[in-house]
């Protein structure tokens, strides 16, 4: 299946929540399936931290990879594209097509780099709700994404309560944690070590590509549950049957992580990194109520369900249980599960079968109520 | 109490795993208590991977602080130096006054830096056993330590199997797992990414500063449980009541570790770190036995006393339940406990009264029979 990225250029400011606001705002994005006579049927799908508006088929015949969701999202699949109108776009501030930190400023004609205003998880979800109304659709028939991706799905819900019958929050939390935020702190420290960053003023062609490549190294440990790591790598060397005692890499585990670092820095932009995970950092849906999160949820309408991994500690199901009982507490629709599973947070993406039918079913639930 | 630091030069070259040897080691220790006539009252102390000879006491009535474990160790306390001869000593390959990468080879004359031969924790036991033997100890009554002491502990009962009573590994595991590695791995490319370090050759006043920063922000993280940082931090704003929408630090929680980080770099080496990791990778009691922990152990005498923490994720419980399991197939003597406890990793540090009382009673009874 061929799916076009195509843009939308808001064509008013977007005021954010920092209090600033942003010109010319574009939003990539691709959609797939129909839209149906009465707007009725179109599915969001929000992404996790590093992702992209291709969600799924290929862009072009001769595309080695698909979508990153393709085995959920598709013609006869799980999210069923000849059912549903799908639509994915690259959050704002990323580096995917979406106005981003390497975007050119309207004002300057130059990149924002650093003059890029730190935005949220609420200024991502706002820029999308613009989309969505552009595409003249007054009520999604239901909102999905795992991750941070989870994170925009809560935000649609509270800001937005009457915009979607449904939300599908994944692997995620209703705010960043203290450990999350400790390891962000870290994985930023080693972009604005890298002496290639320049206080974010790099060239395109010389980025911070260490401090990229150990920010996602770091990333990538805590993706995965130690059960994985010791089902995939355990104490295995790498191409040798002996220690080499020296620092280079003598295990498999260092030499994953070392190619991971490395294929993520061609693919991904360093000051987009710093933006989008500050704008985690932010995510709390109860700010404004003290913490109180049932108070938080107090006004959605939205038919929630919940999925988190056993082996996820990243985002612990204890986080999910979290939002079932302060919806239980709000008398919301809610329908939570925990999927057994060793592959940790990674879990979201590879458990497709079993979330899958969850989903699938799920949604058809929606549809007929 | 008054403790004083002592060296001891090792007569004999040092051979170690790597294959090479090392010349004129020198090992710093210091002594509490008295050895008594028979020579069977000595307890050796194991310290952790930032950790030192200074386990008790002051060094000045002026110090600031006492030794790393003065609530565990001294005159009536849990160790208690009235009744026991306490040894503890820094590792091979440290940077607190044994012999180490910054030490001077005495081939050239000049710092060995990475010229330094890869070290293993069985290298850093070899040289406490000549320490041992030098101060004319041929039983101790027994080993001691948490964390990379921990595994310190279990490379003397399997290295050395007569030269002990009894052994205490706090906190550890029987090999390094592949998370390990893999956070070890990340830390260390934070310090070979910093200019500073000059592929090692740094001058001891220009030190690659932030690459260690980073190191030991990242190790605090794994330090501490989830549950201990949410108790700690939360999501609390550092002197401020909203976010700036910068990069600098917002959180409690990155304030902190700013501060970790920097007061680390001021009393340890960035060398020192790199080597004392990378034998804490190498660490595995089962790499002669194909994986078989009972065969590793087959050989032991020494009773164990086995402790782990509930909410360590670094070294989880189930690690130590595999140690349990492997010498009761052995048929070995061994107590086990989990630690109720929050605090994670530095539980081992923490849970003083806890641990405390436990380690008493045991080398009480270790005493008698």
């Amino acid at each position: 299946m061929i799916t076009l990225p195509q843009e939308c250029r808001l064509t008013e400011d977007l005021p954010l929540d920092c209090g600033r606001s942003l010109k010319d705002v574009v939003i990539r994005y691709e959609t797939v399936g129909e839209l149906n006579a009465d707007a009725s049927n179109a599915v969001l799908i929000t992404h996790a931290l590093t992702g992209d508006a291709h969600v799924c088929g290929k862009h072009d015949v001769s595309d080695r990879k698909s979508g990153w969701w393709d085995e959920m999202v598709g013609p006869g699949k799980y999210i069923d594209t000849n059912r549903y109108f799908v639509i994915c776009s690259n959050v704002l501030g990323g580096c995917s097509g979406s106005t981003g930190p390497q975007s050119i400023d309207p004002d300057t004609g130059k990149p924002y780099h650093l003059d890029f205003p730190v935005i949220t998880v609420r200024d991502m979800v706002r820029a999308q709700k613009r989309l969505v109304d552009m595409l003249g659709i007054r009520q999604l028939l239901a909102v999905v994404g795992g991750s941070m991706g989870g994170m925009q799905v809560l935000q649609w819900a509270v800001d937005y309560p009457d915009a979607m019958r449904a939300i599908v929050p994944i692997a995620t939390a209703a705010s960043y944690s203290p450990q999350n935020i400790a390891f962000d702190w870290v994985a930023r420290d080693a972009i604005r070590s890298d002496a290639n960053w320049k206080n974010g003023d790099y060239p395109p062609d010389d980025p911070p590509g260490r401090g990229l490549a150990a920010a996602r190294m770091l990333a990538h440990i805590t993706y995965l549950s130690e059960e994985s790591l010791g089902r995939k790598f355990g104490r295995n060397l790498q191409d040798k049957s002996e220690y080499d005692f020296d620092f280079a890499h003598d295990f498999a585990v260092e030499s994953y992580l070392e190619h991971q670092g490395k294929r993520f820095v061609e693919r991904f932009d360093a000051n987009a990194y710093l933006y989008i995970t500050r704008a985690t950092d932010y995510f709390d849906l109860t700010a404004e109520t003290d913490g109180d999160l049932a108070k938080a949820f107090a006004n959605v309408s939205a038919k929630f369900l919940i999925v988190s991994f056993s082996s996820d500690w990243l985002f612990p199901t204890r986080q999910s249980r979290l939002m079932v009982e302060a919806l239980l507490r709000d008398r919301k629709e809610v329908s939570f599960c925990e999927i057994q599973s060793g592959y940790g947070h990674d879990a979201f993406l590879l458990e497709v079968d079993r979330l899958g039918r969850m989903v699938r079913d799920f949604l058809r639930q929606v549809e007929v109520k």
